[in-house]
């Protein structure tokens, strides 16, 4: 809890990336078809991005442990610099193993991904109720993906389904449609996160070309991410699957104005050819979607910030998300302009994710054996 | 001229497609070598887009002229419907000829932009002093289009170079730098229009599939020119041709503010990476580009469409376009919600492309022969 104008607010951090000190913790978890596999052709890990990392491989540089392993490999340290120091409630761990669905050898990421939210339930969600976890899932096998979903999709710490910016196909393709019905059935929400460039995911620019420095290429997370929420929306995946909510992490918000109206704009004149929508493409966009704040975009005027909240609901859409370990990170008590309203701090800080993700506040007590 | 609240208005139309009654001709305007080739090879005309048109081929249904060809090949009928009727001062021609860029046999495409341009001058612009044109250019090639611009560059009515919205690389590479060189000392600007979404094309959303709606598609318009606005102010480009402007055509503004405010963001984090940058990201985007309006894109509450015209400097980088003959024509009159201020409307109507594209008001008497 912080202290917003008087006002005792829970923080809900929808962000945060866990990982394993390393990749062999998965070969345990694999059955002996795969672990054979893995051990014979010395897996070295998942498929690498091919951008320069910023400073420090791309995380802050007091996230590393001194026992050894990346940042976000460590309990304690998570506990401590992220939860404890910043006053956080609860924390939504979305892993760092988004480019599984990057694999060609499908079978194979799909043991792998299975492991990996294994590993995931026994590290972290069981040793600390304050941690919620998403599934990580294949995208190149969405059959598989579903059959994961169900096996593992009634863990109370488990609430959502991750998926990478992109994948063979846009997102409301029907051959994702499998997913959305286990998710849905499993009251889980589906979120997606910038994944990385490596040759086997799309481009991340419609140009031709890859983006030369990580600075164009970091405004392009949201170049994906206006074609899937188009996607979803024009497919019709919310008439099949009403209950279905997305969290769009890591790509901004300030796009959302452009795709609501023009969406609207074409649809006013082509509606012939999406009969199967029976409300305007803004009012999907409105109901399915929220989004995380991180890395927070500011106009120099606060002033238009302001405005941009009006346009889009933020007050009812947007969630507080610091991308913990990694270096951009976002503080929860100072990533918002001074001049946002006090009700509206609250709703972003952690009001909007109690709601989204049915969470109780107080937090719960942690367990022992977990950093208080 | 338009009267805009008391005060008469000259409008400049920024987006009209003029086309040929038939690719054939261009036959004679080829020389012997590829005049062969299109007669033998029986060439039918530039790669064909794959989506449905909507209605009526994509076009008004009172703009076929009845002694046959498609719309925008007859100029009486251009002039009288598009010219007289809607008071226009100057209209700035943009063709039907972007996938010229898109034909792999580069040495064929670089002939047939050539013969383009003469049919170009010869059939419209040597015709009536109120046409601007533009230059039809193969970006498979760049050394070959900046020889085009500089063999018609100094025709009094070509005021600009036209790009489609993505080609083999992002527009920042530096393989397109002899374009903009020949642009630049030829004093014309280089203008983006969407064009289409052939095999070879890059697919026009980073998703890894086709857009399966027209209505996805055409909201997706928007993605290519945020990656291609963002390259080109990352690669330096405007360091290196510091006179260049870039009239961005057909694609909206409202996602601006987050281009804009995302590379600020990132920039401020990451510059080392770009050390040739002068300035922030935003301050060349705010010089250096100019967008038409159309298709005019509204939200339900003008009071949000002045908010965004404010973010953008709306009044002084938006350009009027109607795109005829298309299906969604603007009309000059009605384009703009009435809570419009007049000096903005007067801007966007006219005043901001005379002085983008160095026009003269009034606009010159019509030459005989010209319709008046």
């Amino acid at each position: 809890m912080i202290d917003v104008d008087g006002k005792p607010t829970p923080v809900v951090d929808c962000d945060v990336h866990e990982t394993f000190p390393s990749i062999d913790v998965l070969e345990p978890r694999l059955d002996n078809r795969w672990r054979r596999y893995f051990t014979e052709c010395r897996f070295a890990g998942l498929p690498r991005d091919p951008y320069v990392a910023t400073a420090h491989g791309g995380t802050r540089v007091d996230a590393w442990p001194e026992s050894g392993g990346p940042p976000g490999s460590n309990y304690e340290i998570l506990a401590e610099q992220l939860i404890q120091e910043n006053h956080i409630d609860y924390v939504v761990l979305t892993g760092s193993f988004f480019r599984v669905s990057a694999m060609p050898q499908a079978e194979f990421a799909t043991a792998l991904a299975s492991a990996y939210n294994d590993w995931l339930i026994e590290t972290w969600l069981d040793r600390d109720a304050r941690l919620r976890g998403s599934i990580q899932v294949t995208l190149q096998d969405p059959e598989a993906a579903a059959r994961e979903i169900d096996r593992v999709g009634q863990h109370p710490g488990l609430v959502q389904v991750l998926f990478p910016q992109a994948a063979e196909r846009a997102y409301g393709h029907p051959s994702f449609d499998p997913i959305y019905a286990a998710a849905t059935r499993n009251d889980l929400k589906v979120a997606i996160h910038p994944s990385g460039s490596t040759g086997t995911f799309p481009m991340p620019t419609p140009t031709g070309s890859w983006p030369r420095t990580y600075v164009e290429y970091h405004a392009a997370f949201a170049l994906p991410y206006q074609a899937q929420v188009a996607s979803l929306i024009c497919e019709g995946t919310f008439e099949k699957f009403p209950a279905l909510r997305v969290v769009l992490l890591e790509a901004g918000f300030a796009w959302l104005p452009h795709v609501a109206w023009s969406l609207d704009t074409h649809w006013r004149s082509l509606h012939l050819e999406v009969p199967w929508l029976t409300r305007r493409p803004s009012e999907y966009l409105r109901h399915h979607f929220v989004l995380g704040t991180q890395p927070i975009v500011l106009p120099d005027d606060p002033r238009q910030f302001l405005q941009l909240l009006d346009m889009i609901d933020g007050d009812e859409v947007l969630l507080f998300a610091s991308d913990y370990p990694h270096w951009d990170f976002d503080a929860p008590h100072r990533f918002l302009p001074r001049e946002v309203p006090t009700e509206t701090r609250r709703r972003l800080l952690g009001l909007n994710a109690l709601e989204l993700y049915g969470l109780k506040s107080p937090a719960p007590e942690v367990a022992s054996g977990a950093v208080a």
